[in-house]
């Protein structure tokens, strides 16, 4: 099997792990007779902005269509506003290919990483599933009475029945199939039209899957426990911007956002899926080679588990822990010496042995 | 000087936990020639709602205008829906009152209660300032199509200039007043007007402040850093939603909801202000008498400094802390063998001791 990627290594350390996520696509190409990767690389983002004037170019969706999978490094540079940097170039595929699904695997890699007292890798080990395509992130909104002192501004929310059931669907999907519990996150005390809606739909589809286990908990409460007690969490389902907050709170108690991956994905494969590590460009460190791919690589692990290639994909996330005992050979990040490369390199050595 | 405070006990361990603040009250009084409080209760809640059909008097608001301070236990019961018992008492009142202010320490009393590896009194110690009166609660919304296919939901923040700088100034003024440095949180990449707002007010109001030193996060790195790296932040302003979120991290890395306090203040005083543990009614152990009273006593040395009595503010803090060392004497959620009586008894002893 071939799989056509598209390369977007988009700004700053972007690049950078972007590289060696392709070396062991490279390796894997190498070891695994039955499979093949074709590259092409896009050159968008914020240098191509400050070029042309956009974050990419005005077919980019048409071009980006014919790939299997896009490979997204990190988007932002100082310069140019974060609202045009990401809703023009991330938010819009995310949109524009119909990747409604974010998949973020929580698990704590090492206990060494978590900044949790008492908390081992059983305790944290879980997987958020955010809505990737509307909710808070829809873009609907006005600016009136500009400069006046009755200056008001709105932002919409769009929760639809079309996009809210299939989200949660897939959670259930995820749920029953991997037989664990599911949780929903909402606000409906005070968010009083969308997460009422929210809710009822969770519980809705939820009598199609009366073998999946439930829980339902407020935005704030399950922020708590994800820090008080995340052994509470195996699969969470939640709206676009709660994800968004909660994974980054998952980052936190695994070690931070140099080991956050997330996958953008189209279920029915209509579109290109996107697969990227969750950290910035992180511009203080850009070109400075010290940036930490483990994220992008474990981005990789995704990105073969959605091609079907699941031994491929636990390879890589076995080869992750391993690697990751080693500190001496980690970026400074992780308290080690190592550079990008060495560790894409080391990276490669640990996955042939595997 | 004579105070008036209204007692909403609400639902749940509400009664139980406000009895003991009511007792810390009583003592000052005794204590201190120079105040006197006076008390009204109000039986308002789900208890109320389940008879009368609505959650408060249709007056309520009229009938608490007079009062000095309202002081209010939990809300919330099974079987009466979130989004009113909570939006037509507690919101009802925040909204009503012009209580804008929302006045969240996130403090670590004792160094045992975190669950964060290695941080301390001294890395943990902050003010979270959350716009109280409007944003991302303000109800507005709409519900189209019901039933149908096209079924679609939308919830709408509404950010006023009014509203939006009141909160901010509060905040450059408490910074400076204090000495500290102010962070911003917002999320202008994806909430491309209110947030695109709330960053240029931040902006625009900051130049009346050049002595105070600012920060600006998005609202999933500050999640991140509540929890990596809490000594980033000294006083922190941001919206009605977020400050919901962050202060729940808030409360996980200082030991839980047991030990959260809010007082939402209308800093002009044309009305009454509000001072509540930020705990919910607990029904699975109301009635039991080992409800955890410290929240509701850190929200009395709230009032207190609201109203001026700093001294009192500060002996009742400490004593909290001091209380907070005798663990065989706190409530079971705490690791003790006490009552909410006997913590509210033995905190009276310390206090004249203080
Ligand atoms: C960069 C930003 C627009 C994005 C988001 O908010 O979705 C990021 O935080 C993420 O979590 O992927
Ligand atoms: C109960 C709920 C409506 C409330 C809120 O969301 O503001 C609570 O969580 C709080 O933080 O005071």
């Amino acid at each position: 099997k071939n799989f056509n990627i598209a390369l977007i290594p988009g700004d700053g350390i972007g690049s950078e792990v972007v590289s060696e996520g392709v070396k062991i696509l490279k390796e894997i190409e190498e070891m695994d007779a039955a499979i093949s990767f074709s590259f092409a690389e896009f050159p968008w983002g914020c240098e191509y902005y400050l070029e042309h004037g956009k974050m990419m170019a005005d077919d980019g969706i048409e071009q980006l269509q014919p790939f299997d999978a896009i490979y997204l490094g990190a988007v932002g540079y100082p310069g140019v506003p974060d609202h045009i940097s990401l809703r023009e170039l991330l938010l819009q595929i995310r949109k524009g290919f119909d990747q409604y699904v974010n998949l973020r695997p929580i698990t704590l890699l090492n206990p060494s990483l978590t900044p949790l007292k008492s908390k081992t890798e059983k305790d944290v080990d879980f997987l958020v599933i955010r809505e990737n395509s509307e909710g808070e992130y829809s873009g609907a909104g006005d600016w009136l009475y500009k400069g006046k002192p009755e200056e008001v501004v709105l932002q919409t929310g769009v929760f639809s029945r079309k996009g809210t059931e299939r989200i949660i669907r897939y959670a259930y999907e995820e749920a029953r199939k991997s037989n664990r519990t599911l949780t929903s996150v909402s606000k409906a005390n005070a968010l009083n039209y969308s997460m009422v809606f929210w809710d009822e739909v969770f519980e809705e589809v939820g009598k199609e899957y009366p073998d999946v286990e439930t829980y339902s908990y407020l935005v704030d409460a399950a922020s708590l426990y994800f820090v008080a007690q995340p052994e509470r969490f195996e699969v969470v389902v939640t709206s676009n911007l709660f994800g968004d907050i909660l994974t980054d709170i998952g980052a936190a108690i695994t070690g931070g956002l140099g080991l956050a991956t997330g996958a953008n994905v189209n279920p029915e494969r209509n579109y290109p899926s996107m697969f990227e590590p969750v950290h910035g460009s992180a511009p203080d460190i850009a070109g400075k080679g010290i940036a930490n791919p483990i994220a992008a690589i474990w981005s990789v692990s995704q990105m073969m588990d959605f091609f079907g290639e699941e031994k491929w994909g636990e390879a890589i996330l076995s080869t992750i822990k391993t690697i990751l005992k080693e500190t001496e050979q980690l970026t400074p990040d992780l308290g080690g010496q190592g550079s990008t490369k060495s560790v894409g390199d080391r990276f490669v050595e640990l996955l042939k042995d595997n």
